[in-house]
């Protein structure tokens, strides 16, 4: 039996996270007052993609249960038909593991990232993650993604075996 | 000169908004669980509507300053094309004035409401606003909205006159 591949998770940051999707956050984003001065808008940070076969967007909220790294991961899902986008509603850092779109991901196609807590993400169509991992504490998360018909779900384990990420 | 006319705010609840949109919460909703049972879901929680004249969402961010009120009112604006949802980034209250679509609003129409901070809202397109108010702190929201062409936003004076609203 081998030992686990480990995979460590990286800063999140726009450059790193680009070919997988969004990070949607105020800094390092341009602003411009509204509201008579006693606001900034951040404006159209996320490339939201749900209108294929139908779609509409929809509001939800996710509450996840923390859990502690290393952790075991095994699974992969990806949204064939839309983009779709965790915010969370509270500052409290979470892991983010992502691969290209294409064939079910192995161990070298995994990309691993913590957010700082004031970044939400955004996954592109078709791009395969992990679900989202809460680390500190119980944490709630707006989503915006693409309710509809059509299969907009797929799962695959990961193709050769088991990894573990860390921080 | 006459006294200003006063509003008082009212908790948020999704009946007492129902007409002028969406409570986002969790409370008060189903879940199902996901994400082999580390997560739960709270489903589709506000009529998104922003497909009109080739409209798509957009992800934004709104960094509001705090007020403190008694404040006056006297501006308000609508989208005609779409809603618009507001969700806080961390647990923190704040002010929602609404009046229901048509005319310019008076007095009479107006209603205010305060979000215990763990309740973002969308307004359903057409429903007259004021620009929200943070009160205890500087507070983030993400905003669920429309892009594309056609204009969007129209404002109007309260039609009787300037207003005070009060926790």
């Amino acid at each position: 039996m081998s030992a686990p591949r480990l995979l460590r998770a990286q800063a999140l940051t726009a450059a790193a996270f680009a070919a997988f999707g969004d990070v949607v956050a105020a800094d390092g984003h341009d602003s411009y007052p509204i509201n008579q001065g006693t606001a900034r808008r951040y404006h159209d940070l996320a490339r939201v993609d749900v209108s294929a076969q139908r779609g509409r967007a929809a509001i939800s909220l996710v509450r996840a249960q923390p859990q502690a790294p290393p952790l075991p991961l095994r699974l992969m899902e990806r949204h064939p038909l839309a983009s779709q986008a965790f915010m969370p509603l509270t500052p409290a850092s979470f892991l983010v593991v992502v691969a290209p779109p294409g064939a079910a991901p192995g161990y070298g196609d995994l990309h691993a990232f913590v957010s700082n807590g004031r970044q939400g993400i955004n996954y592109l169509q078709g791009v395969w993650h992990h679900p989202l991992i809460a680390l500190h504490q119980v944490t709630d998360f707006l989503v915006v993604d693409r309710e509809g018909p059509g299969s907009n779900c797929d799962e695959a384990a990961i193709s050769d075996g088991e990894v573990t990420v860390a921080l």
